[in-house]
């Protein structure tokens, strides 16, 4: 199954000559899901090989306009393509009454519903629970409300062996509760067989965490703890620690700091001041925390690997 | 002086691979104006050569997204570039609204003044008016209410020849009426010397038009007969002239038939359908009516040369 991440964006605030807005898509097996909406977003979905029509899911982590200026004119020109699906969107409240004050300014009416939910400002909280994944919003801290999502897969069911199946007759019924109870299987002749040498484990869930806009913030691993791949934003490096705190931004060192605590399999890091032409300074202090850290790249696709 | 038009967004309604939504910069001697803004403007301005701060004015023709959703975020980032010099927006009627609305639920305060100026939807009205130049507006018909505008040089003075303004003592009164009024010039021994014998002609004054979005309209030609360049939609081929009327667009040959009959030194098309991969059609079927055509390419800059 597919669980792959590609950045759209990596630049703070302003686009750089190399860096877009904040945006990302998180690919769960043929799924889109899209993180933030800066300014173009729209025309780098179209330059990338993402099908624009598989996104039915939009998280908008604030309301600054770096993070979802771009919002309107990918939804005017879904339509334009000719959507008929819903589109369900999570964000700051607000987020719906500037959209709809647009559409209704510009008598750009939809052909499909925007269904928004707004996040909740004092807790975690689930938001989609499908089959195979959940994905939930947690509070962060910055200059305006703030949120980052979760999206974990659900664990799978144990694996009866092959051959093992084709030896005995095992009813339905039976084969689910040996795959998802655990449950031992007593066979024709009377013999029972142990689930554990029946069965293989399955691949442990992967997950990935966005922290989207923070300042330093330990309170928050709480909600990520653990994650196969964490994006946690690095706008500035150490010689402007004290700015990522005026700001509620935080540092490279800070969130690897984060990704150490958490326990996290890989870090990346993204959302860097314009300021910084050569990025690499961040990344050799946030390696010098938590070596397994990687540095987001406008177009980058990612594999969220299980932990080792 | 430099008079000189760049491209950075040809296509229609939704962006493609190549080509961005809406927008163009006009050099009059290193003061910059924008016209029209798509979305992602701002991308496409940070990655040409063109400085940001010498855009004081902004034009925009109409309220559809794709010609104005990119205006926020550029004026954003100019607030966060520290910005302070006032910004002269011409626009439709609602998008002082359009704007001011969001910059409140966002919270986004400007420290520069933004001055909207609304278009005149019944004729054509003088907009700019500086020592060497002068920017005017004119209806089109478009599905909204939707504009032109056209940039003119003013007529430049007539130049004294270099050696009679060395031989003869001329008082700078005199000066002035030889060069702007046409006045001969009587010297100190009581020769009068023509005008004509004693000046040359300046280089005519150039002039610039865009179309915006509008269907094929005869009646718009009054506004900008005889320019040196006119950009003029051409969303569709001849393939599509029936859509085009339709959706009050033109077809290039539309296009190319109000050069000729408006008699212009050039003609630029752009604003293709996305569904053009290839615009050479497009091109030949202008050139069979007005040779003198070229094809916008995002990027471009192109300019403005007197007519021959």
């Amino acid at each position: 199954m597919r669980f792959e991440l590609t950045v759209l964006g990596t630049s703070s605030a302003i686009p750089t000559k190399t860096r877009n807005l904040s945006a990302q898509v998180l690919n769960i097996n043929e799924k889109l899901f899209l993180i933030d909406c800066g300014d173009g977003t729209q025309l780098h979905l179209k330059r990338s090989s993402l099908k624009v029509n598989r996104i039915n899911h939009i998280f908008i982590s604030h309301l600054h306009g770096d993070h979802f200026f771009g919002l309107i004119g990918l939804l005017s020109s879904m339509q334009l393509l000719g959507r008929e699906k819903e589109m369900k969107i999570f964000g700051p409240p607000g987020l719906d009454k500037l959209i709809f004050n647009q559409l209704e300014l510009t008598k750009g009416g939809l052909d499909f519903q925007l269904n928004f939910t707004e996040l909740n400002e004092h807790k975690a909280e689930e938001l989609v629970n499908e089959s195979d994944f959940v994905i939930s919003s947690f509070p962060v801290k910055h200059r305006v409300p703030c949120w980052g999502f979760l999206f974990r897969e659900k664990k799978l069911p144990r694996n009866i062996k092959k051959h093992f199946a084709k030896q005995h007759e095992i009813p339905i019924k039976m084969f689910n509760k040996i795959k998802n109870e655990g449950a031992d299987f007593t066979d024709k002749t009377g013999v029972t067989h142990k689930n554990e040498d029946i069965t293989t484990k399955p691949p442990e869930p992967r997950s990935y965490a966005y922290t989207a806009d923070t300042v330093y913030n330990p309170e928050m691993i709480q909600y990520f703890q653990g994650v196969d791949l964490l994006y946690h934003e690095a706008t500035f490096g150490e010689d402007k620690i004290k700015e990522a705190k005026e700001k509620f931004h935080s540092t490279a060192k800070q969130a690897a700091g984060i990704a150490r605590d958490a326990n996290v399999g890989q870090l990346l890091i993204g959302h860097f001041s314009a300021r910084y032409k050569d990025i690499n300074p961040l990344l050799t202090e946030a390696r010098s925390i938590f070596p397994n850290t990687i540095a987001a790249e406008d177009g980058m696709t990612c594999k969220v690997n299980r932990k080792k």
